[in-house]
């Protein structure tokens, strides 16, 4: 490609309203402009990332045997009334009316249509395990859209469906499609770790996250010390620690005026906050008249609630609410001063989270407007209902797997692979022959990877004051090509088209830099988009046989003869 | 690909619903699923087509020099008020409102988005010209979608749009596109025939539609039989021809009871209808008082209204309506029975085709009903406004370049490129500083191919009693190895494999068909799916060293040497 005849779009300034480095970077460097709220435009710069990476997935999605497939973004809401979704799904569903007045929703993802689809088509298990992918455009009206194409509304992704006779295949192809993942990510250059996730409701047995760790990650992601270990935190489990010493001080109600917080109330006592419990009152699955009930949660006063953990026990509602203020009227509860004493007499559940149910001697709201009460003791004080992992781990906490402690970073969750089991199958009445003649509800696994995030996460990862520095794999050009004061000395020129020439027939990418600019301005517009590899072309190198060779993450460019740079180059 | 593990979906029976051949064959080939109305899930055999005809579009639209964008399928609506389109364009622009209660429209086509991304991003004269283009998803809410992907809601659309700093500028970069759309044709392996397209409302000098002959087509495509004239119908001029008698009738009038149309009239009277004239009363323009006249059209009783050429005439209101029943109640008017007659006289504008205005002792209605007239005679019996092109043209009319006479094909429309003008920089203000400094509103074009609807005209053209019988550029395979009783004789799949990895080594895509089917069924598959070459290892030839041969067009297989088996699949 001619730089001449390519559209640099590349911005000076840090635009004002992108937050994280790769939205900035991604606009200076003219990858993406803003159409509007969460939608944007790819430009040329940005498409030939997109096409590389598209093209990698493509190729190892085919190696691992699946089949490509292409289904529609608009698709018809009968569907998704048979999966329940229509109702379920949140308003990031965006719903339509075509001009017959059929209701339709932009396809946020595809398991009924593939459903659908392989309930038509499979008919017997002679021809299981079946995995279909597509690379396709989703819509998920997103409330807040932010951080340029990291969460977008419009976005592209490839999504898999894979169907089974049973859960011992559906592992099998499980794990070719992890290791998959891994190639996959492996080839587009990304630090990343693949990580136990949350099955959430479909429950199913088993889920990962492949997480691209980097600072401006929306994701808690959490690692041992010493094992293999890794998960999302939203699955990381919190395990007992400790046993629960006998009481030693009596209950003593304090008058806390106006303390609401736990650090409020333990300042004013001069406590700290992991002698204390908080409580956390939500709405319970409804009854059989429709009447919800309260849930009360009982934590330490310096751990977090882990909303989906709470979200997994069979008495609380999903998704997590909190109690309304009218609840909490009729059971005479102060929000701020509520403690566990007395709850379970009044008939409501109480669940303390294991750290919280080792704590003796502790404080807690005393169940009255403006006190609280110390010393408080589980049994002898206050029942509870039931102990369960409620809490988000922090860092230091141990390993689940027993090996080493915890630390925690931030990732960007770029894939996800995630066993259905028979969620959708039965919901939509996908079966097959069995051997033994038999309908048989399929089992099911879906993966997916974020194509568009995937670019920005490698920048998140892969960047620098001057810009970008793109893995070789994804770069929008492999090596570009400046030929000096090109419109003065025709020899550059001429040289730089030789070089150009030989280097794009032996396969390479190349961009020739013949714009008609200063050289510090291309040198500043090929750093800033993240060309792996800059040769310069000047008289004096032309004297000597030398190039100017630079690689992007390099301090200083070296002179190198030809040979020395094809084999630069190669390696 | 081992048909083991790919998705045959191929079907026995022909489906009801499938009305042209494409379609059929699209089904009964496992190529497409229907999901709903307009909307079609690409199935494996179909993706692998449609990759292979989106990689020649993408590779010959790179080498003109074209850039590629991406732009979302989504689109703020208010960029459609900005040019207008909002409220002109029909139901087919599916327009909604996202969860913020902010409209948008899916989009049908993207003139609106990248001119408003040109006029942020072209700033001087000196980067144009430029073309951009994409190849994404469109939608069109088709008020009857029918012939499968050939005219469905949802498609996959090659489309282009350059920008210039004047129409010489612009006519080359469209001559560059028309050459690209022939080399794109040709690489397809389409039957196609650039013919000369109106233009529309929107004028401009230049618009070639790239036509597909098929007698499925749903266009007209006239040609010369002597030179290269080729247009499609809507476009095509009907010269004058011959010059007007002297009157030799006197005007008579005829009682014709319930006689309301030409083909009754002229058995009634035992005339040809080539000797009357026929009226249509149409909206005209509406004045400033908002009051739209009726306009009178004639055409000889034989020929056809061309609504585009009628929609051009000035007087005419555009899109062509017929007068209402109020309206011709009004003007003392009875359908069915009007004639030139005093009709100037009563302020209706005449217009009168050519072919009709030199008639003379023809036949017209008298405006009475139930009563023709017959010796009509122009300007003695009738005025009017003006002689207007308002027909079709038909086989054997003379050729508008004077070559010749007019031949008319079915043809499928698959690529159109159109010199814009300045319609939509104008709206939006998309303009360049020029050579003197001084803002430049830029001048467009844009090109578009229907990509998924070139594989149902490739089928239209290519097949036969079998099933398809696909280019070898765009097959889903270009060759098929069967092995014969392979479950039952090792040596056979083995040297099956053996093959299937020496020509998959040469860069050929390869199925080796290992299902567990009997002959007959893979060949039928195979036949149907459009395979272009099929190779049968049998003990027998294994024995011989030869390999069974067969052409998807050839009538009976040959047995080759290995030799000439690769001679034969290089050629």
């Amino acid at each position: 490609m001619r730089a001449s005849r390519f559209l640099f779009a590349t911005l000076r300034e840090t635009p004002n309203d992108a937050e994280v480095i790769s939205h900035q970077l991604m606009l200076r460097a003219g990858m993406i402009r803003k159409l509007a709220s969460g939608l944007y435009t790819w430009l040329p710069m940005g498409v030939r990332v997109l096409n590389k990476v598209e093209a990698i997935i493509r190729e190892e999605m085919n190696r691992s045997g699946a089949l490509e497939v292409f289904m529609p973004v608009t698709q018809p809401a009968s569907l998704w009334e048979e999966s329940g979704r229509f109702e379920q799904y949140g308003p990031e569903l965006l719903r339509f009316k075509d001009r017959h007045g059929n209701p339709f929703v932009l396809g946020p993802t595809h398991e009924e249509v593939i459903t659908d689809l392989a309930r038509n088509e499979l008919k017997s298990y002679k021809q299981l395990p079946m995995n279909f992918y597509q690379i396709q455009t989703k819509f998920r009206d997103e409330v807040r859209p932010r951080f340029g194409v990291m969460r977008s509304r419009e976005f592209v992704m490839k999504d898999a469906y894979s169907f089974h006779i049973d859960q011992a295949s559906l592992q099998e192809t499980y794990d070719v499609m992890y290791q998959t993942y891994c190639n996959i990510f492996n080839r587009l250059g990304l630090d990343f770790r693949p990580v136990q996730a949350d099955t959430g409701s479909i429950g199913g047995s088993g889920s990962h996250e492949f997480q691209v760790l980097a600072d401006s990650g929306e994701d808690d992601v959490v690692f041992s010390t010493e094992s293999d270990y890794a998960a999302n935190i939203e699955k990381a489990e919190a395990l007992f620690v400790g046993e629960r010493a006998a009481p030693t001080q009596a209950l003593t109600i304090v008058d806390t005026p106006n303390q609401k917080t736990i650090a409020d109330v333990c300042q004013f006592l001069n406590a700290d906050p992991k002698q204390s419990v908080k409580a956390l009152l939500v709405q319970g699955i409804a009854d059989e008249q429709g009447n919800t009930p309260v849930i009360a949660l009982f934590l330490r006063g310096d751990h977090e609630l882990n909303e989906i953990k709470a979200e997994h026990h069979p008495l609380v509602a999903a998704p997590l609410t909190f109690a309304t203020d009218e609840q909490l009227q009729t059971l005479d509860l102060n929000a701020g001063f509520i403690g566990p004493q007395g709850l379970v007499e009044k008939n409501i559940p109480v669940i303390v989270d294991r750290a919280a149910s080792v704590l003796s001697d502790f404080i807690a709201g005393a169940n009255n407007k403006d006190q609280h009460a110390t010393g408080v003791n589980w049994e002898r004080d206050a029942l509870f209902t039931e102990v369960y992992d409620l809490r988000n781990v922090v860092e230091g906490d141990l390993s689940p797997d027993g090996k080493g402690t915890l630390q925690i970073k931030r990732g960007i969750e770029v894939g996800h692979i995630f066993q259905l089991g028979q969620k959708y199958s039965e919901a939509l009445g996908c079966t097959v022959l069995g051997e033994d003649g038999k309908p048989l509800t399929v089992t099911m696994g879906c993966y997916g990877i974020g194509v568009t995030r995937v670019v920005a996460a490698a920048i998140e990862q892969n960047y620098d004051e001057k810009g970008i520095i793109f893995p070789q794999t994804i770069a929008p050009f492999e090596i570009a090509i400046v030929p000096m004061n090109a419109h003065k000395s025709p020899a550059t020129l001429q040289a730089a088209e030789e070089l150009y020439a030989e280097l794009s027939a032996k396969g390479f990418d190349v961009l020739l830099d013949d714009r008609n600019e200063r050289p510090g301005v291309k040198f500043s517009d090929l750093e800033l988009t993240g060309i792996p590899h800059r040769i310069v072309i000047g008289d004096k190198g032309l004297a000597a046989g030398t190039f100017e060779y630079k690689g992007r993450r390099d301090a200083e460019s070296v002179n190198l003869s030809k040979d020395e740079l094809f084999e630069k180059l190669k390696a």
